[in-house]
């Protein structure tokens, strides 16, 4: 038997399983609500510039600041420039009212802030005549110029860049409807065991209910993963293989799946389904010095990527979390890294020596850790009310009441 | 004119105004992965045991622990029991070879694991009148009991518990399939301007595209919330009146918004559509000490909950992160608030006495904070380029190179 594999260690095995697959993914052209959370797929250019003409960061009034000696001037007010108007020249001698956002007419270079002019309120727009008591200013004063925020042809956003609300924003205000972005991996989940039930059904004696796939599928969807499900796989390896067979073969047409994840099957005991559905491929199955989640499958199935989890949900959450999640984020970008932060323990702590433990915890508004539950895979209600990881490194056994550890919120 | 309200006073108003919500929300029942990232509307008590039946937490021997002293002793192999199955009951003198998760055999009370038998392989099932050397091993030991986890009418989830992979977990191993959430709140969303054109369209001189609309319907997608959107309304206050009445109506037999949130039109120019359509209805128009974001509306329009955001886009996403998101947050428990963290300033900085200041930063992987743009609230690249909003307090005017910040990691 092989020693076990560091959780570092395995986590690289996966990325390097994984890392292929970014060049040869393939791309597609989706409205901008629909890219949200997605990949940009290329670079993007921007096809103009922002602002796209110098407007005014005050409402005020529009002046060439050479009209204005150092003491002040007093100007004839010109018809107003609301936002969105194209604006006639500024005749010399003139200033001319003018909103937040609104273009800057030709012949002017500066704006003075209503608050700094005499009356410091606008005149009525049908009065004739009116003059203003206007404050030397310099050149370029409250006004953003056209291309101060990006130019026509810059890059705006390099490929590789997750879409969120402000990066969305930012294609809109560039006039686009559309981006190409990287079509999400499809994962096929199959879940195993003779004595796992879909929920729903009725419990007989022996039986349990599957959690793990719908843990799995909503991680995965979280993560803008494309999942397919096959529903449960009994403990007949003949039937998982005919199952994996239908997801990867390309000659009847369909797109085969780019990940196979399977849960339950790879420990040492008398009916591992996936070990032995696995037997003929290059798969490999190893303990890694992590708990829970220690027994992990890791290879090829017809060449295509395949993780063997554990088949308990907890064990299967952690795998998730410790192995594919961080591939994913490393890799394509999406989803972002789990926040990591330091809290202190609420209570003693002890953890088997040569294992990194992941415990379950919740980590309360004073920086401090409370676990939930025990070290026990099988406590999905622990689980449920925790909202952290709790990293415990394989060289640490036991820890004191207010030690700092290493937190992962979920 | 009123004095600023603080940022604080400002978002507790938004809670105020958006609490009266929290009881009259509706509900719907939903198959489980949809109610991924929705709030659970009632308290949900487990409707069976988790585990269901007592199970071995190891591959081993299920025996009773009575049958073996302290020196060990030699017992009779039985029929195995894999996962799934309901087996025999277990006869005095005999060892049962039990997997992982597989039901405790009536009269066991222990389970030894596989490495600790002599042989510590398990027989061949064809195999009759087999012996294996097991030692003492004290009454519980490697089992689960039934209910460890979670007892049957036990609390498994209170109301308000946000749902996300584990929560749903938690419900599918109890065997539903389905689960009551809280509807999200609907939301009517208004960009108004005369200089603003939806992207696509055909971009005229002194006009810009609309970014707030899809920058605020992302956001708030991400938040869980129904978005309405209503296209970009002009100037025209009767216009806007009526986009707004035909949204908040009752009678005409549509299910009325929860909230309206406009952008732009709240200032203090002479075009203030949002302003001069709200003449007749409880909102107030007043300078919050915040910078970009200052100018904001609140109150109610019909009746209606009404926040009215200014009208550039980084002014819109801060107004949205400070005030509505945080808001959110505390009544509905969705979305999850934003990690805070602390980061060193990688150059100096100067903010506006009395305004708090929101800049956009990219923290790096090294802890310190880089600026992205100036403060100007048009600078949209740079928004796109950050990952955190950088929070710089009122009474702070100057930062040197090194100096801790406050930021809201996006």
């Amino acid at each position: 038997m092989s020693l076990p594999r560091s959780v570092a260690a395995h986590r690289d095995a996966v990325v390097e399983l994984l890392s292929g697959q970014a060049a040869t993914t393939s791309t597609e052209q989706l409205p901008l609500l629909d890219a949200l959370g997605k990949v940009l797929a290329v670079d993007l250019h921007a096809p103009l510039s922002l602002p796209p003409f110098a407007n005014s960061q005050m409402d005020g009034f529009a002046v060439n600041s050479a009209d204005i000696p150092d003491g002040g001037a007093k100007l004839r007010v010109a018809a107003p420039v609301p936002a969105g108007a194209a604006p006639e020249a500024l005749k010399p001698g003139y200033a001319v009212p003018i909103m937040t956002g609104a273009m800057i007419p030709d012949g002017a270079d500066a704006v003075v802030p209503i608050e700094r002019a005499r009356p410091s309120t606008f005149p009525n727009p049908e009065a004739r005549d009116v003059e203003v008591d206007l404050p030397a200013t310099a050149p370029g004063t409250y006004v953003r110029n056209a291309g101060s925020d990006i130019q026509e042809g810059e890059l705006a956003l390099p490929a590789g860049t997750c879409l969120g609300p402000a990066q969305l924003g930012l294609l809109a205000a560039l006039g686009l409807t559309a981006v190409e972005v990287r079509k999400p991996l499809r994962v096929l989940l199959v879940t195993t065991g003779d004595e796992v039930l879909e929920p729903g059904r009725n419990l007989t004696p022996g039986k349990i209910y599957d959690s793990n796939g719908i843990l799995l599928e909503a991680s995965m969807r979280q993560a803008g993963l494309d999942v397919v499900r096959s529903g449960i796989s009994d403990d007949d390896p003949a039937r998982l293989l005919a199952v994996l067979r239908n997801h990867v073969g390309s000659d009847d047409g369909k797109h085969p799946v780019d990940l196979i994840v399977t849960t339950g099957g790879v420990s040492k005991g008398a009916y591992e389904v996936v070990r032995q559905a696995m037997a003929a491929q290059h798969v490999e199955f190893l303990p890694v010095a992590m708990q829970p989640g220690g027994p992990q499958g890791i290879g090829r199935f017809e060449g295509v990527p395949f993780l063997g989890f554990p088949g308990n949900p907890v064990s299967c959450l952690v795998s998730y979390e410790m192995f594919l999640r961080p591939a994913l984020s490393l890799i394509h970008g999406v989803p972002a890294p789990r926040p990591v932060q330091r809290a202190r323990l609420a209570e003693p702590l002890r953890s088997p020596e040569g294992k990194h433990q992941v415990r379950r915890g919740t980590v309360l508004p004073d920086g401090s850790v409370r676990m939930e539950g025990g070290a026990g895979s099988h406590l999905m209600h622990a689980l449920a009310r925790s909202n952290a990881l709790v990293q415990i490194p394989s060289d640490v056994t036991e820890l004191a009441e207010g030690s700092e550890v290493e937190v992962w919120m979920l």
